[in-house]
């Protein structure tokens, strides 16, 4: 049903309920006029779907879609269950999810539910039924976002009510005997044996911190409602939409659930890019107030493409493709673009002049297929009255309007991402590091992150992939923060360098067991003798200590040792204790970098991807390249005019030149 | 009963029921011969008028009332309502109200009532009329406080039982019907429509933040609630208390109840000004830790003057004036004046030599006519221990009681306050802006201030009054924050411009409809006609990022840009995001800033003053000037020597000069 | 039953559940071989011994001690009742204890166990019972620990369920009638009088703070459970396990009880000593970031010390020794010390080289007979991963082991502590001073510190002593914050000073009458005619706000001046509102200092020092000596060669010289 195009598309977000009626037709031609062929409809609309209990209103969604068909925009249309109306909640209050105070959180705003309530599972099958049987076969519906953000304001995770009820039962599913439990989550640690399924509780208010394998374990069956949630909706659009794709929208840096677990069944993924939100909310710890500052109007290039290149990627597909192939808007996009100020950051500042249209290059360039940007007119209510729009509240054009009209589409080409380095992601890592991380100034996104842009720093592309992904064909695997170990995925790392792949890893690689326990044998448990090391010492940094490393290098917040087993030394730590101890070691294609110095990381990813034949450019602060279809994006983030290879990149700006 | 004064007159509060009947003569007599003529008691008594249900016990406040009319002090007696003792809060837990976590505040401190609760009202009603009924027509009671400091400690709102309980009535008045609610809260926007009133609860615990129009619409009712509570006490008290004066003394900054509102009905207002702490304490969002070190020692000047301002016009008399005219002790009070360091505050310092002078001309320059030092003597017991008096724990005189002892009172003549500036407040406004910031270094508090303080170092007397005054009159009219605009205060408005008064905007004003939507046109909604412009950007600027201004400006933390229509710019900015756009624009007599600088705020006023025929005087960093009945108080609030005008006025001095 | 021994000795602690059984006899035979002779066990073993109710399995625990036994090892045994499995727990919830925020603690940690619970302390005692009947008299068992770290995590005082149902009782015990309680509390203040005992509830979730004889009584109350918990503890070990001693492990700086009421009747005291995670966590207010990094590797000398001879003293003895005198493991111990990075502060660094050797030496010095490192192997499983041990996850010895292994024992003989000065503590004090600091930067603890830093910086050897205890035979008491004062403290100091002693006092001193209010005549109450003045004023100070003191001192956080009725002043404040006022005053043999200032707190007790011929040093920074049984340890705490007394003193290191 979706027409296949040889370049970038754009869409826009738009709620036909928050406006009369005889605004509808209006929209939709000026949609279609700025050059946009998806509008994106009904994401927050039960109340109005289903005013009552049972009785469904559709007329007003059928004139609206019929609006916007009759300009030949393309819809995308939601089920609306991060929204349950009051009726259903003031009837079925145990649908409420619980925080991590142990407070049930009430109604009068989103996603006021709880992933494991019997009775919301009920309704949300009954609504997606209903709204998939009504628009299932429109000819203007091209495909189906499901909810809205899953996990988003710490929703992944309820710590009471239905949750805390279904969390035995998973574990008996999960172990089988309590004996295998508490010998997998080291109970006799504090006597914390259970001797009854049902003495077992979500991880919350503990007297201290609660034991991390009992964290895990809840951060997983949590992890599963949401995916066993969403198999729910797919599968009735799969079954009363056929032929149309389904997606979900993700957030930014989200930890709240597994993403490769929910992606799986989804056509392509898509996610929710706001640069200036994410630099000023979103950030890992330790980003320092003078970046937030300097890239306040753009956000910083690295965050935001990391987020691009880790959902192209999770579905599992080498470059991102989705289920219908290169060249149709099948993946990734980005559903919700952000073209002007956000509203629910501390400061909010206008984005500057170009940084629109540079979001929209970049992301097509990091293999966005269509752009869709929130929303097409600020809300004049509610929550989010301080958020823009391409329209205003005065539905007169905001910069961000005038910056897409003024995009040429033409020169962003669909096609392949050709990245020959992978970087690993795993959120059970990302889990078990943050519950513990030892350092305040550490964290699992604030380590990823670092390695992510010193690889971006030298002009490489990256596919970010599952830790469990196949790995073979890549020139380099990088492992920033792979703390969780299990004996398979040690295999499959040890056949892609077996294969010629060049593996770096970052500190605490492989020092967790798949039930959050250390390896008895110590870091690198099962990856050892690929490694050729153990771990000797860690050292957590507080701010102003440092670790001195040869080479002139000094390591910030984090330093790790090792005992070589097979593996040499190619940095040594100096001074401190840690001295002489090796900070960086090499054993045949694989390396670990134990000290956490931006400067480190960079130079010794560097000589190994000169070795893999992968080439490295220096670029300035700012600047970045990005591949895709043959061409290259340059790209200027800075406010400032830079010389760079012969040209002057103007600030703000992008160019496309042909080359890869 | 009270004799009229033509000067400024004193008093204490004092606790008789703290100390041994012995010391209560002897308090009463060194007060005469302090010089006070006023004495407040039994603010916090209940316990002891009423130790158990029912059982008055009135012998000892009758002897402690007669030990200060034999000296001929004049009392002020109290409702003690914010305090109800164990017995009636055991019995009827539901008198206990909850905090913004949805937990129920205990005994234990005070102000642990729910306005809501019935039965709390039908005990409230009971003793008001007891101690009337006992105290009413004595011949040393010259007047009445309600209660105490309404709102504080965060209690002008409960977030559970009886208030809950009754808001889905008081809104069912409001609206009639819920399509009239959903519509005036744009509930459509994330399915937060009700379909039934029963359903709707404060605006506590929801997932993310609630609807700002919920939020303000809680903050009314529960505005109304603190109204009417007060309301039922002033009817007894006017009945059995006949000739007596009503007042309640009113907190700093406090914006827990909208008190044009709550002050309706009362004689005069007063408020209880604690300089040291409000600087350290209650100190608007933004003032630099430099400043509240520079001041330590002295409050800001602008801040205490502010409060006093507010008070003076809170009834809605042009200069404050009470039922009985100009010359009695109606009002404005000070009710609780510092007079050494309080307790409550992260630091406390002692005040500096001639502060406790420097805040009792100040008081009385800005309009009052009865200054009451708090307290008479330190309380040896309970959570004021650290709280300073006039006498110490040790009854010996304090250097604040030096300090009073040293004043001429005659050289404070009672009469207006002759100001010929007014500037616009509203806690609609200040409900709506501190719901949604949208710069965390931003509030309505500290926008109002800014302008606030521009004009006082202009040497320029202002009234404070609601920005539904009347305004005819007024050479110039300042709305720094006024965000919410009704058609009818457009109107009004527009009447007083086209009656020749000059009107200046901050930004911000107008953005919002009465129910907390935005204007569907945009800002200035009904306004934009007399403002000639529309809204076109705003820029929420982080520590660091600014907004450059012609005429060498720059903007922190906020800047706004228009769209003239019909209105020319006098500044536009340079540079970033809004570069090229009006910063500051003028149609006719109305000017509107969009640019937060205090420099730019400044001169802009300066201007249009000096256009109005105002006289301004640039006045030295901590140089004041206040006007009152046709003489000059200059006011050096700094720790050193300032030259000013051929004087040289001593450090934290004041000097009452003839002519205004 | 326990050898004595001539010099130090050292343990560890080991948990044999935690490992296979093959490894005990392995650990034993290393412990043994590195020189150690004691071993902790079955600290939280309860689910172990009692898998299920009443089931009671010690068979491995019988293996695991013979291990011990058989290489020599003395055993200390626990009581696991830090630890109440789940079993327990489930079927009675009522055992778990509430928060201050009023919410009930989970299970899932540790410490989940309200002491006033009547279920819990049936089980406590049936349990201790168990283990002391199966251990009590093995040759192995030399000693016991109750549970572990009473307190820890906020557990020292329960805010609801069993403790809030026992509080009136004990009040009702304390006072008799409910008017003496008003009374003593002063509760007319805010009419919070009581007029039923079961009216009164914790000191939680009041409205603004509860009064703080009420917080005082409340803590009290809550140190009396602790006291008697342990006490039925205590005497069923003296029963079953005779010739045995009991000892409890204290915390570090921990206010949650009266640890001189709560050490009345074991043997010894012992504490755990974490000197890098103490400077992270546990530092007074106050302390810069600069002081924390300097000393990040090491921990603060004087941290470390003051919790030393804290615990050498707390159970009155005059050099801390237990019932068998010296030369025996009696006491003080250290039980856990730290042996590498620990893993519970924000930030945890490794222990810098020669760090574990110092502080072993330093406890040594401040009279402990024995130190047992935390722990023997690092944990494999749960909260406690991230922490080390001699031995690492991977059974490889630590930097730890190996200064341990290199430790020449005969060195550091045992015999008394020399102090001639006592320094004054007092937990009541404590409580009240923290209940109402009135300075953001001053507390209990940074106050009694500063003095306690000033004589150790002066090379003098301290005994922290009971405010109430014998002070005969001390040259100079000195009571840095001893702000409660009965009528009996002040005769018993009136004696020492009457005696020869010299006094020196800090601010506050006096402040409060055992009730918690402040003294009617002021301060110094019952202590004034001694002291020879009264309090004239207190300022609280921000930072940046100083008040200067003659002699070119300078006051920060807190100043007070005094009213001189016999004393003289040494020094004056200059300028500000003390000027001219008392900062420092002497009469006959009693000095207060009021002014806070680490010089001035110096150079005035050098002086007082001298005059009573204690021979003082000034060291420098980072240097500290400390002596026993007649030699003197020299320590370098820095990180770098100190030159001193003819000797270069390497970095982090120690030398034991002969002569005191
Ligand atoms: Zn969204
Ligand atoms: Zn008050
Ligand atoms: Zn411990």
């Amino acid at each position: 049903m979706t027409e296949r195009s040889t370049h970038l598309q754009l869409g826009s977000c738009d709620y036909p309920e928050h406006v009369p009626a005889d605004r509808w037709a209006t929209y939709a031609r000026q949609q279609r006029e700025l050059g946009l062929t998806f509008v994106r409809l009904a994401e927050f609309a039960w109340s109005r779907m289903e005013p009552r209990p049972g009785e469904y209103d559709w007329a007003w969604l059928d004139r609206a879609v019929e609006a916007y068909h009759a300009e030949g925009l393309r819809v995308v249309m939601c089920t609306p269950t991060a929204t349950p109306p009051a009726w259903l909640i003031r009837a079925h209050p145990e649908i409420l999810p619980y925080d991590a105070q142990g407070r049930v959180r009430d109604f009068g705003s989103r996603r006021h539910y709880d992933f494991a309530s019997p009775v919301y599972r009920e309704h949300s099958r009954r609504i997606t039924r209903a709204v998939a049987e009504r628009y299932g076969q429109h000819p203007a519906v091209v495909g189906w976002q499901t909810d809205n953000e899953f996990a988003c304001h710490g929703t992944g995770r309820s710590y009471g009510g239905a949750s805390a009820a279904a969390f035995p039962e998973w574990l008996r599913q999960k172990y089988g005997t309590l004996d295998a439990l508490n010998e997998a989550w080291g109970n006799v640690f504090w006597s914390m044996e259970y001797s009854d399924w049902g003495q077992i509780r979500p991880p919350v208010l503990t007297v201290t911190e609660p034991n991390p394998s009992h964290i895990l374990d809840y951060y997983r069956f949590s992890s599963d409602l949401i995916r066993d949630f969403q198999a729910e909706q797919v599968a009735i659009l799969r079954e009363l939409s056929p032929g149309r794709f389904v997606t979900h929208n993700f957030m930014i840096f989200e930890s709240g659930f597994d993403h490769y677990e929910v992606a799986r069944g989804l056509d392509f993924a898509t996610w929710d890019n706001y640069p200036t939100g994410m630099l000023e909310f979103f950030a890992p710890s330790g980003t320092g107030e003078d970046v937030k500052t300097r890239y306040a109007r753009t956000g910083h290039p690295d965050l935001i493409a990391f987020n691009h290149d880790l959902y192209r990627g999770v579905l599992g597909g080498r470059n991102g493709l989705g289920r219908e192939g290169a060249g149709t808007p099948n993946g990734p996009w980005v559903m919700e673009q952000e073209c002007g100020p956000v509203n629910w950051a501390p400061y909010n500042a206008q984005p500057a002049p170009g940084a629109v249209q540079l979001w929209t290059a970049q992301a097509w360039a990091h293999g966005a297929d269509v752009v869709s940007y929130f929303r097409w007119r600020a809300a004049t209510m509610a929550q989010e009255v301080m958020h823009s729009g391409l329209l205003g509240h005065d539905e007169q054009p905001t910069r961000g309007y005038e910056e897409v009209a003024a995009l040429d589409l033409g020169q962003f080409p669909v096609g392949p991402v050709p990245a020959r380095v992978a970087l690993l992601h795993d959120y059970e890592s990302l889990w078990l590091y943050d519950a513990q991380p030892h350092s305040a100034s550490m964290s699992y996104w604030a380590q990823t992150v670092a390695y992510y842009s010193a690889l971006r720093s030298l002009g490489v592309d990256v596919d970010v992939v599952s830790a469990d992904a196949d790995l073979s064909g890549y020139a380099v695997v990088v492992a920033p923060a792979i703390t969780l170990m299990t004996p398979e995925r040690a295999q499959r790392w040890a056949d892609a360098v077996q294969g010629g792949t060049r593996l770096v890893c970052g500190p605490r690689t492989a020092f967790r067991t798949p039930s959050g326990q250390t390896w008895a044998e110590g870091q690198f448990g099962p990856l050892s003798s690929l490694v050729g090391a153990h771990l000797r010492q860690y050292d957590s940094l507080r701010p102003g200590l440092e670790d001195a490393v040869s080479g002139g290098y000094s390591a910030r917040f984090w330093a790790e040792s090792y005992r070589l087993e097979g593996a040499q030394a190619t940095h040594t730590y100096r001074g401190g204790p840690l001295d002489g101890e090796p900070a960086v070691i090499r054993h045949g294609n694989v390396t670990v970098i134990g000290a956490h110095s931006e400067a480190l990381i960079r130079d010794v990813l560097r000589g190994v991807l000169e070795e893999a034949g992968v080439p490295t450019t220096d670029l300035p602060e700012g600047v970045r390249l990005s591949h895709r279809a043959g061409v290259t994006l340059v790209q200027n983030w800075t406010g400032q005019p830079v010389e760079w290879q012969g040209r002057t990149l103007a600030p703000v700006s992008f160019e496309v030149i042909a080359g890869a």
